[in-house]
């Protein structure tokens, strides 16, 4: 099965330990985006959530029955039996089941003081549980992995207890035995030496699953494959309850570049930047800037020195090249982002050719000048096109706006709350005004704007919103901020992306509605054009072409 | 001099390398402030600055020359002397000694690719630099710490090379001698490896410097402290270039409760997450929630099943007991919480006694419908509070909400945007109607909502707003999606959270203006009750009694 002797399998469990994390909660939708980003990244297995405790789990499961993963393999997570009952009238370990995964994860106690002050019931039976459990899973077709909780705490009480845990589960059947440092509370040598010791006693292959309370969580995973453990549990970002998980993100690359382990798709080692911030605007919350590899500062120099010794000679100061984690070098005289990329960007989007850097620093140049505002362009695809064409004077408007006007109203304390939005604009010297109500202000507003347009323009009649995110930027300022809005559109054919920023809610909205329909007009004045083709817009060729 | 086998030195470097930390710098005040705090706190040696390198560093020596620190030692840092260059003729020697501190810390190359290519010199020349510069200063009274920079770089390289660059910086006399791992590359045993070399070679202290690139800072001084050192270098926080130094607000707790040394003045460790907070509060950061130990999230418990695990015993959960560091458990409201939690988060707001366990199931129903219209109480204790206190009928309401409208508008696409918010409540049957602008609809309603009640309630002038959240959930919705509007206020004492969903974004923020408001109002009347002590929000002594 594995016949790379480095190949390390990705276990990925930001859907379930993941969402434990304070503050973190994925859509339905938005966990079926995670799990087919994942995939392409070449995640091995995808934990899909708790099958049973609650419907939201298991509803995610089943689009992904029927639309499958390409690499990834699926994961119901759950627990062993409960004590004195029968393992086949669980209603757990049925749900398990039910989940109809081709993998699930079962765990089970290895520390004697969970059995005795949680579990409340005897070693013996909790041996029973853990055994009947994984047998009866693995009579059923599963691919059975035995999460062993707490297998540190436990094996510092009792190793001998500990390792009849995992011993139980191997004799029943289990595929792979991960060690659980449930708590966080373990230094990396000691998880080297009980690592050590379950890769040498059992002939199967031996899990990690750590967690961040000490702030060891990537370093007992690396010292755990160090000691021969080819499975490695986590979640991107770091996400989890408390401290977090293990952080994916930092130990994926520590894994390939500085232990030459085998993991992830080809190439795709070089997304993880896009990965990790996909993830971050998926959950809405704010990237860490100094994530180790994926955060802005990560290769960020500020020291004049430093920043000079990187020039005659990158490795003075930098560990690893930036570009193979997709993150770039930042010296922070600026704050923002390299040029490179917008060159890279201009030519996708078929704005410029290589040849063509004039008009490409003319672009960053604009660009640096927006994002110093709070614009932010890595999800707004749309609204960058037509900065660049507007930079290149490329740029034509299709209608001008007179004003707009939003009321929202409430009358009292059981009174609905009305809103109701006004739009003036005009086309080709016609003017057009209209009225909508919403179910708030910018719900009216976009009504407003597309009656208004949809005379002039029939095709916007088809183009509707997908994704509305609100960002306040600089909260220390509360509700005076600076807001960016992101809007995700869509005609049925193509999803684009745009981007509004003002301090007032309305206006950063009104902006990026007012580019997502000039994008849609833009791409089909061009597309009638003949001999020309509308640019692709995500994963084209071109990109692979340019890495 | 140490008797103490177990003694390890710290040496604090927050407002040296913590400074080169992107949006990290001290006033001339905050450094003196924070060189107290952490003399206070036990840390051994405080490293104020470069020696020379600019004028705001060698001011702050000054006055802590004239009023001594009680325990640290003052250090001040800087480069061996340039190429070419005799010792006593270097400027940046010379200020080393001109800022009179007992202390000087010296760095040195200890990789070959750096005497090469961004010393442009031999290698002889820089074993010379570092003899005689470490030499000159011995001479004239300092103690010494040879910092070798890049070595467990240059000991990959070529380990003869950078050992004898540490030989060079003993025979000359050095106090200490500090292995830096200034790029963040290495892993843990690699850590581990090289210093058990150097410990066993010299008969002085050793120390460690890491950087956390690969997330493993704190690992790596860990480690190297079971190899053998003694002296451990990092910032507060982990601040620092890039993504960060090592970080001591995790390593000391570390070093005293897993590893069984000692540092730090006795009884200090319980003030930890106090220092922490001092030093964010002093550069004006965002406290990192998830940091171990320390963050607001470190002892926080989402899924029920934990919760009633630690409720039986709180070692089932948790690593180390949150008083240890000054932190405490925290019960996270959320859709995974089944009624334990919420029965100890009504007894931590000291709503509910442990007996009365039939009032938390009321509230339990409550929060449960709440939380499938999209409501999230885990950064809103105060509007659990408030619904809480609904539930069991101990509410009362402040003030009647007549009405409100806000008008957002825009004249013409280069006018500014107007938004102006009206109010109309009454309190105790007596009406009073405002009026106010703001940058955006929801800035015009807090002002309009606040002139309304001040009228009637004075303090409420002193509440402001610190944080202000949006997301949208469900997005595939777009624009008519459901809205959930999260609220930080604080009156300069307390700070408490509040939560409004509703699909109007307007709507959403009033709602957690209102429970804000109302709160604040709340508290301020229990204070005033004769006997009743306010519950407190924070470091509660009811905490602790229930733990």
């Amino acid at each position: 099965m594995n016949t790379d002797r480095n190949r390390i399998f990705v276990y990925d469990t930001t859907l379930r330990d993941g969402a434990q994390g304070e503050g973190i909660s994925f859509s339905a939708g938005g966990k079926e985006q995670l799990a087919r980003r994942l995939d392409t990244f070449g995640v091995d297995y995808i934990e899909g959530g708790y099958a049973g405790s609650n419907s939201s789990d298991m509803a995610f499961f089943e689009p992904l029955r029927k639309k499958k993963l390409r690499h990834a393999k699926l994961v119901a997570f759950g627990s062993t039996r409960r004590a004195r009952t029968p393992v086949q009238k669980d209603p757990q370990v049925a749900s398990l089941l039910a989940a109809g995964t081709p993998v699930v994860t079962v765990y089970g106690k290895s520390w004697k003081l969970h059995v005795r002050d949680v579990l409340r019931t005897s070693l013996k039976e909790n041996m029973a549980m853990i055994r009947e459990t994984v047998a009866y899973l693995k009579d059923r077709g599963r691919e059975v992995i035995f999460d062993a909780e707490h297998f540190f705490d436990g094996y510092r009480d009792d190793p001998d207890f500990a390792v009849r845990a995992l011993a139980a589960a191997a004799e029943a059947g289990a595929d792979t035995l991960v060690l659980c440092d449930t708590n966080g509370g373990s230094l990396p040598h000691e998880v080297f030496g009980a690592v050590r010791t379950a890769v040498d006693l059992f002939d199967r292959p031996i899990g990690i699953h750590t967690h961040n309370d000490m702030e060891l969580g990537v370093a007992n995973t690396l010292e755990a494959v160090r000691a021969g453990a080819v499975h490695v549990q986590g979640t991107m970002n770091g996400y989890g309850e408390r401290c977090g998980n293990a952080n994916l993100t930092s130990i994926l690359p520590a894994l390939v570049l500085k232990m030459e382990r085998t993991c992830l798709r080809p190439g795709e080692l070089k997304k993880l930047r896009d990965v990790s911030l996909f993830v971050d605007d998926l959950v809405n919350i704010r990237h860490w800037p100094k994530a180790p590899y994926v955060g802005r500062s990560a290769f960020a120099h500020k020291g004049g020195a430093h920043v000079n010794a990187v020039k005659k000679n990158p490795h003075t100061f930098e560990h690893t090249d930036p570009a193979t984690v997709g993150n770039e070098r930042h010296v922070l005289m600026s704050e923002l982002s390299g040029g490179s990329s917008v060159l890279l960007k201009a030519v996708e989007l078929g704005l410029a050719r290589r040849e063509t850097e004039e008009g490409a620093r003319d672009i960053l140049a604009a660009l640096k000048a927006m994002e110093s505002k709070g614009y932010a362009f890595e999800a707004a695809d749309a609204s960058f096109r037509i900065l660049a064409q507007k930079v290149l004077k490329k740029h034509r408007s299709f209608f001008d706006l007179e004003g707009y006007r939003v009321i929202v109203e409430k009358r009292g304390k059981e009174e609905p709350c009305i809103a109701e939005a006004t739009v003036k604009v005009s086309v080709n010297g016609e003017v057009e005004q209209t009225v909508a109500e919403g179910e708030g202000p910018v719900d009216a507003l976009n009504g407003a704007l597309r009656k208004a347009l949809t005379r002039f323009y029939p095709s916007i009649a088809k183009v509707h919103l997908t994704d509305f995110r609100v960002r306040i930027l600089d909260p220390e300022e509360s509700t005076a901020a600076i807001t960016r809005v992101l809007i995700e559109s869509s005609d049925g054919e193509a999803t684009w992306g745009t981007v509004g920023v003002s301090d007032n809610i309305i206006e950063a909205s009104w902006e990026a509605l007012v580019d997502s329909v000039e994008y849609k007009l833009f791409r089909e004045e061009e597309r009638k054009k003949p001999g020309r083709r509308a640019p692709s817009k995500r994963r084209g060729g071109q990109r692979r072409a340019k890495a």
